[in-house]
């Protein structure tokens, strides 16, 4: 089996390190993790099982040892790879184009995966908890910021991704940017946030009431009973969703018990994006939890269960957990701490 | 002329809008911006001439678009499409390939661009001065934390990259990643950092010396004897660069020049990168101001000169200003606040 990886988390995968420029090859079993001088001293000392190679011109290298090993194919995901670059590789050998092979790979996790994405998850759910001690009337900015300060400790641990803090109707956007908008009370507050532990991504959503009392919890109350209403049907979605799980399972399954949930309740039409999606190395991968995926629920699997209903130019309510499956059982990771 | 883009920044030249999912066609004198419905309505207020059009999946609308116009061929940079989308967009016309043609447009900018480069500029140095009053006896991961909460104001203005911050042997590494290490007087300190206004990138390096009194000019006095000889010799070769940028000159005659100071000094080998890089949009953009580029130098260009030493395991120091050339004149931006 002869492939090539150039994404960040695909080369990790491989090998246990990578950087913002290497590639990493197996030919013929042999296995090469090449980047540049910046790197190469780290790579030596954190790569597994690989030969680290120190290259300027990354492709060059490759197409050296491509030619030394005279193999026959190369395999690579052609989402991953520039016009430019694929043209350089045919060049030297036949390219076998196999889409998305990485994340196949990476859709059963290791006992090891496991451990590590659990305590990311633990170590995200903290910074939710501290969170309520810094909820005051600022405005999102702000939010965002004490919130940032927590999820990364003051810039020793990585964000999984740009955390979205939004107030009310902004929260009606399911991407919302931060904005000037400042929290009084009685507002909804909608947070959504993940960290990096061992380069492992956690990722959560809660949707709380500003009172006097915070609370993380899924249980909520609001003074307006509309909002009650709404956030009660996305937690039925989000709680049938997760009973549902099973394996062997087909996972569009899941995605359609949640749908059916807040559809009955008649808001289908606001519930506008998929179930969930896969976390591990990417904050988004293998397996996608929407209505098409049927692939079958697995052991080793890790996915998110976030249903959402948006109200446009009125507020918006998500609830996300990130769930895994181990030993034919279902874990739901730190859903309440 | 047609011609099709796919990177945030060089959409966003293209019609004062982007977003993380979004294409730019230029097909017959039509101009369209593609994205999907998390951003249409922000581009529909702040795109500017050009149709927005919404579509979930861009490179088929792309497609439908290119059909319609019937253009024998559209032209694209080969190293920003994946293998993949060049080949659906070859299915519908000729595609004509062009390395770095957007670069090669923004390398001259407006005088609209200048002035705000000029205020990223000076806002991102005043974060700097700022920043001598947190500066303390913490580690690098403190040090830079502080250092962005005054260069993002708390988090309402982007970073034009993840700022180095690194304490004597650590600022050997010219890309040195922000470690553990605590800063004690009489250490050198070396800061490069930028940040983004209207989005364009600022970038500054310093190299500062940690006593009792802190000051963010090039005027550094270090205690170490050794060390204020290696900073002088930086210095010298910076000063000469810049004296040396003239309009119509090749513009890799000012890396010689840089170069040979500190080779004449006897620290050649040391000097392990180019002179610069263009700044603008792009943190790193043309015109790049190294031993091969033989790009003239013109009116508009805006680019960095800052040459380094970096003796490993000991220290390194590093220097860097933006330049800007307008009516014939060297413009050296925010030198000292």
């Amino acid at each position: 089996m002869n492939y090539i990886v150039n994404k960040e988390n695909e080369i990790y995968y491989e090998c246990g390190f990578s950087s913002d420029n290497a590639l990493f090859l197996c030919l013929d079993s042999y296995r090469y993790l090449l980047t540049d001088g910046r790197y190469v001293l780290e790579a030596k000392e954190e790569a597994i099982n690989v030969e680290v190679i120190e290259a300027r011109d990354l492709i060059k290298k490759a197409k050296e040892l491509i030619l030394k090993h005279r193999v026959k194919y190369v395999k690579l995901d052609p989402y991953n790879w520039s016009k430019k670059e694929f043209e350089e590789l045919s060049k030297v050998t036949t390219i076998k184009e196999e889409v998305f092979f990485s994340h196949k790979k990476r859709m059963i996790k290791t006992e090891k995966e496991l451990e590590i994405i659990k305590k990311a998850v633990e170590k995200g759910a903290l910074a939710f908890e501290e969170f309520k001690n810094y909820i005051a009337k600022v405005d999102e900015f702000e939010l965002s910021y004490r919130f940032k300060e927590l999820l990364t400790q003051r810039g020793r641990r990585e964000l999984s991704f740009e955390p979205i803090v939004a107030i009310n109707e902004n929260a009606a956007k399911p991407h919302a940017r931060v904005s000037g908008k400042i929290l009084k009370k009685g507002d909804l507050l909608l947070l959504d946030a993940g960290i990096k532990y061992k380069r492992y991504c956690s990722d959560r959503t809660r949707t709380i009431s500003f009172e006097d009392e915070i609370s993380m919890s899924k249980n909520q109350k609001f003074k307006d009973k509309f909002v009650q209403k709404i956030y009660d049907i996305v937690r039925k979605a989000q709680e049938e969703a997760i009973k549902a799980i099973k394996v062997g399972k087909k996972i569009n399954e899941l995605d359609k018990v949640a749908r059916e949930v807040i559809e009955k309740a008649g808001y289908g039409k606001y519930f506008v994006h998929s179930l969930g999606h896969g976390v591990g190395l990417d904050i988004h991968e293998w397996p996608y939890v929407n209505s098409r995926n049927e692939t079958l629920i697995q052991n080793g699997m890790v996915f998110t269960i976030e249903p959402g209903i948006y109200l446009p130019n009125k507020f918006g309510v998500r609830i996300e957990d990130m769930v895994m499956i181990k030993n034919d059982k279902v874990i739901v990771l730190s859903e309440e701490i």
